[in-house]
């Protein structure tokens, strides 16, 4: 659908710019954003898809990478039914395109407006995300995403910019040791940055990860941000790439710790239902979802690979008093401060 | 949350006249639409119930009752692991309300505007609303929804009143004379009110549960009609009245055919593909579940139980080449015709 619009002097600008630099060699740091966000992203991909994969021991990822007419690609890598992971997707994406309106009004929580969209605007966006969700209920499903977006002016340099992304975990049994380890290593990459940032962005993600509906957290949080554009764009550019990088230390340790426990078929259950919040909040409240599904022509599959392989709705299920089950709900009602919040 | 709504005068009045009919005995074709919709979708729900849980053979229906402190009630009856039927619920509703703006906009496709909102309107909404999930990959999965709202005038009588509703049959695997069974059922119920009722609500149908995203419809359709206010209102009750009635011959004998054929362990995990479909749709696009999502105070058990007991999504799944899988995906693609349209 999109190889239909009108494209403009700007979208076109852009495609062809960052070609011609692309085939000239390898990106510095004087070259433009797009191409160091870009560069950054795709050996993050590799890092990650290789530790994990070494990690899973049985597992292989599957590549599968894709073009767009216009400008991008796409490089969605997927394990599913491994050792230890039910299914793992680690994606990127490089998109140049027209944003439609509806895209648009999701695209910032707060500035959307400022963009005077008339119809749809060159924009572009590049990203990282990635979901994986172990086999052990006692092993915690983990999401990560840092993206970059550009609006262009008419000569294809970049007119708005700015960074977001974030980092949960979502366990189905809790595991307090395991909480504060996750945000302990988020915590030590924001306080290099700024002090606010640890605490700022572990709010905002308590409340973008909350389930409205069902009046409880998707997880025990992380961090989550969006909008970033600070104007010392180094600097954030920086702290991206440092988060981005912790996200191994954060959840690697964990699995290790949880991936040989024994478990119950009750315990396998629970996950499943677990599970099943985690299709809602997907489909029904993220914002990124939401984006995919409105992009004319996005490749589905990539956007919803950090689908379970499996969930389960029962009806009425309530965990009994005092149990683990109880316990988990408890935390997700109220989130809690893993790390006391100066 | 609703309980701290202001309560305007019609509201109250609806409820309390409502209550003091219904203490004085039986309700007959003379009173109020309110009090005869009520007493069809719950002698309808009984007699569905009852029916399947014979035809089930082990299952019981749990039936849970609540009340609304502001006026309304609903009875959810649920099924779970039974013989025959993996889930299956059938739910009604009474709803006296408050309706904020965000639910009005759900309310109607075409004429929520016409409501002249300013913060919250008092309505009544009466709705019946099943999902039922087989076990046997071979026997389709079943949704029924029949529904009636009101906005009242300041005295408590209604302003503007609608009946909207529909049925629809998704099956994993393809059944041309199951489908074609479906629609004539339907269909036969049309025809007696009105000729252009079928073709019109059959491609309304086709139309409301597409599923965007995916480029498939969700099943092989039905019917399916809203903002239905004939100046004869005697006469759309009476259709609706059809219509409801007309559930259980439509689909018990396709139930009765496929309930003990043979499948394999790959027919179960498409189905489960199928489902994780389902979830989408009534996740992502279906108004009524946004409706109930977006209602303060709504039941979320009850505005949930259509989900399947199990979904799973597979990463770039393909049916092969001339399978009876992509068999199935060919008719969602372009939905067919199953009885000639005149």
């Amino acid at each position: 659908i999109l190889s239909t619009d009108k494209m403009t002097t700007a979208h076109c600008d852009a495609v062809n710019d960052d070609k011609q630099r692309k085939s000239q060699g390898p990106i510095t740091d004087s070259d433009p954003m797009r191409l160091r966000m870009e560069a950054f992203i795709k050996d993050l991909q590799n890092r990650i898809v290789n530790e994990i994969q070494q990690l899973d021991g049985r597992g292989e990822f599957t590549r599968t990478t894709w073009e767009r007419k216009e400008g991008g690609e796409g490089i969605t890598c997927v394990l599913s039914e491994g050792k230890v992971f039910e299914k793992a997707g680690v994606g990127i994406s490089i998109v140049y395109g027209q944003l439609p309106k509806a895209a648009v009004e999701q695209m910032r929580h707060d500035r959307g407006k400022d963009i005077e969209a008339e119809g749809s605007v060159p924009f572009f966006a590049a990203g990282i995300s990635l979901v994986m969700h172990p086999h052990n209920p006692n092993a915690p499903t983990v999401h990560m995403n840092y993206r970059y977006f550009e609006i262009e002016n008419p000569d294809g340099t970049p007119k708005l910019s700015w960074f977001g992304g974030g980092a949960d975990l979502t366990p189905s049994y809790l595991y307090e040791e395991d909480a504060v380890h996750f945000h302990q290593t988020l915590k030590d990459g924001c306080d290099k940055f700024n002090p606010n940032y640890y605490k700022d962005f572990k709010q905002w993600c308590d409340k973008y990860f909350f389930i409205k509906h069902r009046g409880e957290a998707r997880g025990i949080g992380g961090i989550f941000f969006d909008d970033l554009d600070d104007k010392n764009k180094e600097n954030v550019f920086s702290f991206i790439k440092e988060m981005g990088n912790r996200f191994l230390p954060s959840y690697v340790p964990i699995i290790e710790k949880r991936k040989n426990m024994r478990y119950t078929d009750e315990m396998k259950e629970w996950q499943q239902i677990r599970r099943g919040r985690y299709v809602e909040f997907n489909l029904v409240q993220d914002r990124g979802t939401k984006f995919g599904l409105n992009t004319p022509g996005a490749r589905i599959e990539a956007i919803l690979m950090t689908m379970p392989l499996t969930a389960r709705w029962e009806y009425m299920h309530e965990p009994a008093l005092k149990s683990r089950e109880a316990d988990l709900i408890e935390v997700l009602k109220v989130p809690r401060d893993w790390i006391p919040l100066v």
